[in-house]
């Protein structure tokens, strides 16, 4: 109703709205990702062993899919308990959820040159610093809506600082294995792993004082 | 309400947003499974019976597709099923169904795979292997919705005892795919196609116990 | 409620969920079917004319394009006339609605053969067949829910006598293009322009016969 | 209710309906985008530094992606704000809107072609086109539902004369980058880059005039 009078300048889409333009983009991107992988040409006689082999070349691209599935998941649920928790929409919080889903739909690049070249530095650094974009931009959309006063009133202050406080964590991860990309790719790969593996390991602490 | 007080650690989606998100993804891997199936090079002055037979040699791969198409509306039919029961969601039964998602999107390498090289062993096995871990994430998913009290409180124990034995067909029929892929791939190529079959004829018996 | 109790033999997915699940069907679709017109390569130094001279080469895959666009709108709007009218569906309602899906999500596939190939009858021929199959499953769809009384009450027989005599229309045009391939593949090329042609035509004599 | 009388000749789908099926065409859209940036294939001693000149190669490619998602963006959300202030839809208003969507859907074409040859008067041409025609097809729309009542009550013949005048801009900034095209394409690709420019700098002047 309001926003049908300023319209023309003020208009912003209900968060419903963009919510299932952004559970769109998530859906197709984590879809988009297998695409990468092509059946590799067997001669016409290759022996089931010549077979498993040439698969087996594909194993780096298969956990590539795997990670990037997961990490693109964990945005997923992020964005919905943020969007869950939000009672209004502006302009610019749809402008920086929208430079958080250019980051998502970018991510099968990333995933590919990864899948293709595991080991090389040039591809972890790029994939790492697509990752640490996404999460800079999810933190900046969450540092707005708690500064505009997007939320829900029902959520305490303390909740949103927690909140922002454990945001930091991936950009902090990911800048880690930009930075580390060029002295190790195995401790990037690492903290590509850790990141869903910190975020599945339950933590009983927050829960508690939290739920309290 | 009752979760954006703990939301930080304990926020699930609500079913209808998991819902969405998977019919997503659902509706994605079917419409991918096509681009599999590429137009094939024809000279300048092809005559009609030189298309009809390259236009063949696509048959297993057509074959594919309907076949993964229909297991995947398989699959998506017993989806709604089962989160239609379901009364509440939590987050183990969130990430067991984006495992399951994950074997979903995953779904047009094996189906790629399988028309390419459709007598191949490792093919058949790998086709089976895939649906084999779907079939078991999307009872995992069952067990443990069944375990923590997720259902809805009208449906009866027996209904769901009834729901986990026949959720056990698909496992069992997949597995037996793999192992019997390199006795012999017909064998498992008709365990592939018999999952559909029995799942479209009319169980009269169970009809009775279950409407009365 | 009611198919809670009868669940594990009897679900039906409700029509707003079968909806979605088609409109995301609908929607890839007609997305997908630009990945079909590949940019062509020029040489370093081409000029305008080369480069316009080659693009005109793209003219029938994007002609392709224009008309399976067309049509699968067709589709889309015919199905949600067709839903907005049912009161529940069933389960020999829903696996006739992926019936018609199946030759949905196929159709860029013959829409690459035309567009590559657009004189040659075997081209003509599967697209016609593609088509002449989704409308016979749309027709199936919409008798089996005549005959099992699955509309609105508020509908009057009249009106879906008259829906399903005017839905015979895209099978004969469909079955006429398959079988003039052979003769001329002109007759059927204008027979898959026409079918839009009409669509779009205002039907002034049906309005008034049915409006008042 | 109303349309279900007449359903055969007048039925149009819900607003709602519309925006969900468009919104689907808009997030598949600009997730396909990437589709059209491969990885380069590198010698397997390539050095980093032969890696990074590789990919910097790409970057015409990735800055044609993040402006055909910008682009595609700002459709989505002028999409939204139009439906959003409709109180209902007809048949033309339909057809307008799968018109536009038909070059919505065409737009990863001519950004491959950007991507590919960013400096040749013909891409720029066909790039700008697509635009132009797409934002034509917009005002078409827009037109058409002022002039034929489809929006709410509420909103003044003001606001909506000055959303017609607004949004001749887009026509005419894509006009002139047609026809500049074969003058300079740096006029025409600074023009591409303006529009988005111009829709995020904050507009007072119409605020105030709009919102009192």
């Amino acid at each position: 109703m309001n926003n049908k009078e300023g319209q023309q300048a003020e208009y912003t889409p209900k968060t419903t709205r963009i919510e299932a333009f952004s559970d769109g983009v998530f859906a197709i991107v984590v879809t988009l990702l297998v695409l990468e992988i092509k059946v590799p040409h067997f001669e016409s006689g290759a022996t089931n062993t010549e077979m498993i082999r040439e698969l087996l070349h594909l194993l780096p691209k298969f956990i590539g899919f795997v990670l990037s599935f997961v990490i693109v998941a964990i945005f997923w649920v992020n964005h919905h308990q943020l969007f869950h928790s939000l009672e209004r929409s502006d302009r610019k919080l749809l402008w920086l959820n929208n430079l958080l889903l250019l980051w998502m739909s970018f991510i099968p690049f990333p995933t590919a040159l990864l899948g293709e070249y595991p080991l090389q530095p040039v591809s972890v650094f790029v994939y790492g610093a697509v990752l640490l974009l996404a999460s800079v931009s999810f933190n900046l959309m969450l540092r707005h809506a708690v500064k505009s006063g997007l939320f829900d009133e029902s959520i305490s202050k303390e909740v949103l600082s927690k909140s922002i406080r454990r945001g930091m964590i991936g950009p902090l991860v990911y800048l880690a294995s930009v930075l580390g990309a060029f002295v190790s790719v195995y401790i990037s790969l690492a903290l590509f792993v850790l990141v869903p593996v910190y975020y599945f390991v339950p933590q009983k602490i927050v829960k508690q004082e939290v739920s309290d």
